[in-house]
């Protein structure tokens, strides 16, 4: 349980639930229809927010970093996902309940049922439970869970439960399988018995044109696009290395059973970078602008230990200590925290979290999360991942359309090599049809290999091998020769490396929205959004005192300049009090207020709010929007921004 | 076929794609792999120059307006479309060639059969024919079609090909299917016979969930989210008639035949306005600010009678005559001209064209499109389509969610209406299982209706009727009583009218590139985009005039200032020469580049070049980024943002 900003009223989930509902920040997609599990539809507060954090982000990393970026199609075929291992491996467990057709993801049922099952206990031993809001979530997402029953288990059971929960999300089907057999675990509603966890893959898959034979998915992240694309962004860039890609856009996953709101969804937004980087030199020209920076990790030695104690330290000293593997990997990270804290995550609720090596994706060599604290927990919201060389290879090999880098080498290079020449006219009569697959195989045999078979070669003047759908065979000294020569290389030829960092938009828009959200005065019902004026929906909250005709035409002056200055406003010329519309105001993280009064059409001057203080001053319109601009743009803080303005009560 | 700008080299569509291929505007997805027909990735330039454009049109439509912007999911499921009817009716017909598989689409197989027979004719005729570039396309697209025949056809058949060609965009999937028959149409690689044409759905399906019971399809449009989410919108907006709701986000069609590059494709970005408007009232409060401007329409009369002539008025007149229908959809084409000609649009090249009443969507009721010249016809990027009552109305019948505006009515209204009192405890013992059956159909007959059965229980003290599902029915007056009765209403309660401007990013995106493409110097490889500043992708390239070290502080000093002010640049420091830099970023339709030369470390001056003219004026980096300021968002022109400036040879 989280305790809500300046305020003694602790966090509660559901007035900030019923706050985004009833503010449209976003609700469940198709809801006169009765809604889609995992689907959300943003109105236009949480629209313009989340277009705010893109365009930060936008200017963050694309802009500042002279990023290529590049807009992919959604629908992807289905050979393309098989080359990058998202058709074998990129899935879910479920099991299924023949009987009554219900469907459960299997890690999901097995913590779940183990967890009820470890309440029981506390309570058949006569222990208090606190229920904090996930739990709430968990009850209401699942109606037909069984009410807790009092049951003691032996204490070895509560260590072996508590064992497995702790591993959870390390698992593999066939193990899950068998915890679901071993615990006696079944449908949670009835009872009844299950059949054994069966993959699931995640992506949505559907046909494209008319024939229906062109099997494709709906991506599961934008990267694929940024790789297949390599080879006409490196020429872009005129050849030079290193250089990142970006990539802003929805993603889909189709989750087994979709939970925690904006957290777990089945159409997403992501942005994604992908920079290219030599896989022998992954330095950074501008690290040393950001080493000094102090983060909060959670490596995985720690974790292993069973231990979640944060290590602060500088991110220089993470990557000159090894914790942080290199530069480049270290930069990004610590551009990711400017970039969240800009855009109003609690940095005291914000840590880096290395993966351990038996969760990490399919594709990863090494990978550090963002993760935000949340009332669901920890949450992943950056992963910043080293894919190594694996999608650019595996891509490479399956099209053979090379996506290398060719470098001029600054000095040439005599390199000494096994190589084979091979007799291609008596190929033909020996070995007849059969003739492309033996030369292929031997073009293709490593320094190793061909070593080996010059040995043969020189001793028995044949090589005796087996060749897939060839079977065994001779090759005599007729054919081939086998030489160790020395040539010279002007050209050095590598795959680079990736480094991934990943934003999740919609997890990123919930969390902050978590970490600003407090209650004013203690009174539960006064919901205040804090949002940082960059990112905040609306800039500026218009409200004429009353409904007079008289104050029109200044609310329609200050209009006009809000709208030439390109300043997000609204104007709230309703008959509610000026309370109650600061009220509505604060609910939308709308930062500033600016009231229009009787003596506004004597002089012109008009009181400026400010939302989390509820400071008020006083001064021109122009003088006014001023200030505005430069809290909103220029990042000036509030004091030195009206500084030249009147307090006013 | 159009000339371009200030040239005398006619426009040479390979020569523009060459270089949008060159220069990653975009290029065909998954290229590697084969590529996948009407799926196309943007690269850098491609991807800023879309973001522009997006920019550009929220602050026009969304931020100057007052509009509400929604996001709702693409993933949507059966239902929705089934209601909206594009299950049903969003198809295109298509034959199939059983033999070899083919499948083409049946409104252009026949349009290119007989054009290639008309063209046939006129060879044989001894006519010459001027092959324009859209055949050169067809040509290329379809190369199993035919050489063209040297057959002289009659008089009689010639005139009735061309008076198909002229109505081919009206013909229903049997129409087609009796003049494939009739002119003896088949595939025209093999003349082998084709299947009656069959309706293909241009949705893309899916399946939400791991059951695979839930049907779902990617959205052709995002107007039903908007929909959709009526009832929250009006609130969000204090319940105040009329509004705008607004979406940016992919559509999706699986297109039989993608053809014509960006113009007709399968994944595609719109920007899409619902305009919610009293269908009583549909004044504009804003009409008087656009009614002068001058436009050119080609409304539905001029078309049914066979012309192409455009009308020239005002569209106050267009207007007041009645031509277009009332002030909002007037007001809606004034500003889409307004906002297309700010980003690059030829107006020369730009009409308002009224659709046919056989050619509109199934729900619409009024339409015109804004139509762009380009090499490939009159291409429709924007239509202003009033959809009435259709959709909200669809929606709240299947749903039983009113998706309705109630308004206090300014003074209470008496009605007098039948009304039909059922005494529904003798239902039950009467009709049994179909009571709940009789009742509804009761209760849902019409005013007419009631008034004939009130005559008729008056006159036998009984009715007689026939009800679907249970039949021959009496109902007699112990069991309903019908009465005309006045009552006093005090809100009036009404389905809101949509007017929807519809954006296709993609098609003006192409459209405006070929009204900015021209080469320079009569030299047809000296390619120039003239892109207004405000959307280029780049605004300035930064060229140190050699490669000395000498000058690399201020290259240095110059990027710092430009990236603080959030000037998109590039540094070009190749060693290619000064005027091949240039050549290359003319191709990207960057309006400035800087020169930094050995002057420059004196003074810190630099050079600004203008892209169009070639101009270049010298001055202070930050006079000179202050003009670059100015001409780009500030809409100042060249020759005020630089008179302070001095020119330069």
């Amino acid at each position: 349980m989280t305790v809500s900003k300046s305020t003694n009223i602790p966090f509660s989930r559901e007035s900030l639930e019923s706050l985004l509902k009833r503010r449209f920040f976003y609700a469940p997609s198709f809801e006169i229809y009765g809604g889609v599990a995992g689907l959300f539809d943003f109105g236009p507060p949480g629209c313009a927010f989340q277009n705010n954090i893109i365009d930060v982000w936008r200017k963050h990393f694309v802009l500042e970093e002279e990023m290529l970026e590049v807009e992919a199609t959604m629908l992807t075929p289905y050979e393309v996902f098989k080359t990058s291992g998202h058709v074998d491996r990129f899935s879910d467990w479920m099991c299924k309940d023949l009987k009554t057709g219900e469907i459960f993801r299997a890690d999901h049922l097995v913590e779940e049922v183990l967890e009820s099952r470890l309440k029981g206990d506390k309570l058949a031993r006569g222990e208090t439970i606190i229920e904090d809001d996930d739990d709430k979530d968990k009850k209401k997402r699942k109606k037909n869970v069984k009410e807790i029953k009092n049951v003691k288990l032996d204490d070895e059971i509560v260590a072996e439960y508590e064992n497995v929960l702790a591993q959870i999300d390390g698992y593999s089907g066939p193990q899950l399988g068998k915890l679901i057999e071993k615990f006696e675990i079944g449908n949670p509603a009835t009872g009844g018995k299950l059949e054994p966890p069966i993959e699931f893959n995640l992506m949505f898959d559907t046909a494209i044109g008319p024939s229906g034979n062109l099997k494709a998915y709906l991506r599961p992240e934008t990267a694929q696009g940024q790789f297949l694309n390599f080879n006409k962004l490196l020429e872009f860039n005129n050849e030079k290395m290193p250089f990142a890609s970006a990539s802003i856009g929805k993603s889909f996953r189709n989750e087994i059973a979709p939970r925690a709101g904006l957290l777990r969804v089945r159409e997403f937004l992501m942005a994604e970078i992908e920079h290219f980087v030599d896989p022998e030199d992954k330095s950074h020209p501008k690290f040393n602008d950001v080493k000094d920076l102090k983060l909060r990790f959670l490596p995985k030695g720690v974790q292993e230990s069973g231990s979640n104690e944060l290590i602060e330290k500088s991110i220089g000293e993470a990557v000159s200590s090894g914790m942080v593997d290199n530069e480049t990997l270290g930069y990004f990270i610590a551009r990711i925290y400017l970039f969240l804290t800009k855009i109003g995550t609690d940095p005291n609720r914000l840590r880096f979290r290395q993966h351990m090596s038996n969760e990490m994706a399919h594709y990863a060599s090494d990978c550090w999360d963002a993760e935000l604290e949340t009332s669901y927990g920890w949450i992943e919201c950056v992963g910043c991942a080293d894919r190594s060389a694996y999608d650019l290879s595996v891509h490479t090999a399956r099209t053979g359309e090379k996506l290398v880098v060719r470098q001029a080498l600054p000095e040439p290079k005599i390199v000494e090599e096994f190589e084979i020449d091979i007799a291609k006219k008596k190929f033909g009569p020996k070995f007849r049809k059969d003739a492309g697959k033996v030369e292929k195989w031997l073009t293709s045999r490593t320094q190793c290999e061909l070593e080996d078979l010059s040995k043969e070669l020189a001793e028995k003047c044949k090589i005796n091998v087996d060749i897939p759908e060839v079977g065994a065979t001779e090759v005599d000294s007729e054919l081939i020769k086998i030489e160790k020569r020395t040539r010279t290389e002007h050209i050095r030829e590598y795959t680079p490396n990736v480094i991934e960092p990943s934003f999740g938009i919609g997890r990123i828009f919930y969390s902050i929205i978590e970490h600003q959200f407090w209650a004013r005065n203690d009174d539960a019902d006064r919901g205040v959004l804090s949002l940082p004026p960059l990112v905040a929906p609306t800039k500026v909250l218009l409200v004429p005192l009353s409904n007079s005709q008289e104050l029109q035409p200044i609310v329609k002056k200050v209009s006009q300049i809000l709208r030439k200055e390109k300043i997000p406003f609204k104007v709230d010329d309703s008959s509610a009090s000026i309370g109650k519309r600061y009220a509505r105001n604060d609910e939308l993280g709308t930062p500033f207020g600016i009231t229009i009064d009787f003596d506004s059409i004597k002089d012109e001057s008009v009181t400026l709010r400010e939302r989390d203080s509820t400071k008020q001053v006083r001064g021109s319109i122009k003088d006014i929007v001023e200030a505005i601009k430069d809290i909103t743009y220029n990042d000036v803080k509030w004091s030195e921004g009206t500084s030249n303005l009147q307090p006013f009560e």
